[in-house]
């Protein structure tokens, strides 16, 4: 079966690569669709980010759905035919933070096409794969493939938002509206939140945010004075999804924040220097956001039942055969949001 | 002006009522729909409810909406002509529970329609009432009048599901299908939760229940044993709203919740006998939900939105000077769910 | 080896009991002292409780520390000769509860001396026990064998003050003062109480009550109206410990606890009658508390230190040769609190 | 009567200063000690700190105790010759913070000795001052004028440590042992904290620290690699109260913080270059604290009943006459930690 495999900066090859055996407890899966993600983009175009760098080839993705089409011993509750959203991650179980359900801070954690160990985890850009039954989950019929490997990055978006708490009648800002902000936009809506101002730089994105139920945008390229208007009485917003990791975003909207406002920094961004004391006289309280554990489930039944809807941030989907133009084209923020690839 | 004054059980009559004057910030508002509540209804029925007895004439009523017809000196931001739905409750603001932000624990709370206190304070159910800017919300022209004096009971339902906590991805019970148990399911719904049973004894509410959000329906009075099946594991629902008020309802859902369950006890019983060892060896978490604060705002902007639908549990719209038949409707859980009186 | 086993209420008998091989990654430990627990006694004169009952012979205990004396294969960091205490508790590490953190509601617990299961969990009243490392803390040698036994007890404690959340500056009333909530006062205080009541009927126990540190103690059997003087505004406590069991403790404090008071329930009592409609209008937040997890380690941790002091609560040592006497005298809480078993 | 007013950078001159009419509900206290504070050397040296200016003559200090010289109309509870600590917090009560229980936000808090509003707030460094009942906090005899002083930068670190939720059995870093990373060693220790580690660059806060009660100490002037024992499995520290103000000390921490780690930011610092990624990875959760509101009344009460100790931090008394000395002193963390100035 073939693979997308990354071997430097550029090069993505189309190559053989051989499933694992199909043991008990696990299934085969016919990969049909994937989704570049913003990290699968950073090792095509840098060969990684910050300290995580390619050392060895290494198949690509991690936002994969397809069809089960083979099911191991002793496998109960699957049967072949049937349609899963694979999740990419596959934390120890046994660790200290496993056991305190804080699964994605796995010491052990073995993560869909990364390179943050040596030897890396291969990635799920590939037209077969054989997962564990817990990977697996059925989507239905109302779903689909493209749809379904959105389960990823709404997992992510899921996770931002439980780490806020409770969004429950909250106001809520935005900054970088790409897939994630996007997805953030939506799962915040989903939670509760009363009202969602977004920016971004750009009128493509700032549109689809539009779309997916952002209440008013901002183009702070446009506008860079856009958020002062919300600055009245020491802010408005409770709530701050930071999605472009960019710090002039983060910054920017600190004279928006309430004090005591939750900041959840979903995107990565190297260094940020911020304005201490802002933090600390306002009582902000800034949250990392990381991945996800059981919000895979979560996203999966959100979609199945039609109460997320992620279709319009698909943005095109096109064959892994054609990989360098759907990459430029994952790449291109004026134009694309999400892009798919198809393993048929 | 005619008021609805309550003056023994099942003594309701039309009177006039003299409207306050207009002071400096507030407003002067023609009532045009009043929502009968279950307090309401106790009155009617019994004269009160545990120690709380009506010892004077009082006018009933605290879920209306209406229309601003004068506005005071000093106000700004409301103009005549302004529909607004009006908050019943007014804190004192100066407490120790005020100044800690717990407004619905106010000690010296006066809230329309309740006979808690002597004098009474006296209640909404009037044709014209002269009220604080703070208590009126504006209503988009897409809310009618009967939708905006839902935004009272609304309030209560998100006040109970934020106790609970963020339910984004949650499971969630809700034991009485009544107006406060159908609204829980919708603000459940819009807090997140991902899957949501009600049980009731009657199978018009349960018809709301689904029609408003639920995904599956325990009719228990047929079924008594309709939960079994969501007892593995030792449970699954991570949270329960209990509005019945009845004790069999609230133990009957023990098996069916998992481990650190967090129970809102929406619904008032008098005494509830119930099994401590179970809350203890399942670390049950039962948190009482009373009356709301800034829930009201929140409703209002929910409805304006069109974020809730509460539509389908306004069961009949009858004149005021038609109560008898109002309140019998509204005793009647065979056929009404929320039964509007209009004050035109 | 001898130990303690129980055939039938009342029928507590010294037997040859044979010590499990030890096996990799385990230790042998010579056991030197084990504390009385309420359940031991409720085995001990009931035969159990609730729907809990002896099946078949059952050796007591799980409140034990002792010295190392054999280390099995591969276990590195624990040597012969050092005192431990060990921990009673051993879930499963694998199940969904585990697998969130929630381990003491694991699906296939283990705990010393419990008939919860058949067959059932023999006991830790015994000269000598294999353990698997994560049971055994080490002890300071500044802690006793006696005062080591108690890190089980304290244990229970910890948890139930973390359920509470922070305590820090908090007004904390504690009602029943034997073993566990003279604890739960040590506990309350360490964790930063500023003021801590305790109501009890007996007088020994109120005693030992002001000696771990109660600030001012009420006697409801001399003084019913005793917590009178709390309930000003509403009340004066933010956290209730119920350790008594019996609902007239908790329902007779409702009166003096502020609404959104904490109550933790750790007293287990069969049936209450509580008044529900208290607890929806003060809006109570009524949790169970149930065992332990991360708490031992904390438990050991703090005696290491001198952080608590738990020796006014052992009233006696007594050999376990003895054992009619101290459970007789453990059973008397007008002069005991912590009854120890020697098992030298 | 006498009053120490800031000119300008090295400008402070002891002056007249009228005392306000005593007003009903209001004290007449004869202040006896006041505590410098970081900010009052702020003023002192550089004329003010980030925009924060002195544009006109003010009087310094908000930390003071004294005694009641003369009480109000209609004040009660109070007597001539009682002593007390005074807030210098005085929140409006009715502003959108003030009625959330946010009042150390208040939009327009009067808080003694700040130049943040012009005209600016006059301190608290004068003979004689008349407060609000509201901000006197009766002394027991056996706490002196100095530690009723200290009563307000403890408040501040009492504030901190309940930012981070409940530290029982927390391992808890502290970085900058100056007056306030010393109190947070305190405060964490009464709330509960298992271990505690400090770090500083100076031998003689180092020493403070562990006399207060940390439990280890790194000098990172002396060992920059200090922090790297406790780095194992990705950090061992749940809890770090960042008091020095330091890009260094917080950054360095990271590796030594646990995933999901609370990082409380009491040190105030400008701007901050922080590794963002890393936050986002190890999902920390960095919170501002600023200041206090409740936590005043819980400092003299845990003073009063010896439950936190101040003595070791109070490094010398001197003469308000004798300010220059007392300043010079205040500002030399080689000898000093908290100095008080004496206004006999």
């Amino acid at each position: 079966m073939e693979a997308l495999v990354i071997h430097a900066p550029g090069d993505l090859r189309v190559e053989q690569f051989d499933t694992a055996p199909l043991g008990p407890g696990q299934l085969q899966v016919r990969v049909r669709c994937g989704g570049i993600c913003g990290s699968d983009l950073h090792y095509y175009q840098h060969g990684g980010f910050g300290t995580v760098r390619i050392k060895e080839p290494m198949v690509l993705g991690h936002e994969v759905a397809g069809m089960i089409e083979a099911v191991g011993a002793d496998v109960r509750g699957y049967a072949v035919g049937e349609r899963v959203a694979i999740s990419p991650s596959r934390p120890c179980g046994l660790c200290t933070y496993c056991q305190q359900g804080l699964q994605n801070h796995c010491l052990d954690m073995r993560y869909y096409g990364s390179a943050m160990r040596t030897p890396h985890v291969q990635g799920a850009f590939r037209q077969q794969i054989v997962v564990e039954t817990h990977q697996a989950h059925k989507l239905a019929d109302s779903v689909s493939d493209g749809e379904g490997s959105m389960a990823e990055p709404l997992s992510v978006a899921l996770h931002a938002v439980r780490r806020a708490g409770s969004l429950l009648g909250k106001r809520v800002l935005v900054t970088g509206c790409g897939p994630i902000g996007a997805l953030a936009i939506i799962a915040a809506r989903r939670a509760g939140a009363v009202h969602i101002v977004a920016t971004d730089v750009g009128a493509h994105t700032l549109g689809k945010a539009l779309k997916v139920g952002a209440d008013e945008v901002v183009n702070v390229a446009d506008d860079p004075e856009g958020l002062q208007r919300f600055t009245a009485d020491k802010g408005s917003f409770e709530v701050l999804f930071e999605a472009s990791g960019n710090a002039r975003a983060l910054v920017g909207a600190f004279d928006a924040l309430r004090p005591r406002a939750v900041i959840v920094q979903l995107g990565l961004g190297g260094e940020m220097t911020l304005p201490i004391n802002t933090i600390v006289a306002k009582e902000f309280d800034l949250r990392g956001a990381f991945r996800f554990h059981e919000e895979f489930a979560v996203a999966v039944e959100l979609l199945n039942k039609g109460l997320v809807d992620v279709k319009p941030l698909i943005s095109a989907t096109l064959s892994y055969r054609d990989s360098a133009r759907a990459f430029a084209l994952a790449a291109d923020r004026s134009q694309a949001m999400k892009v798919i690839l198809n393993f048929d």
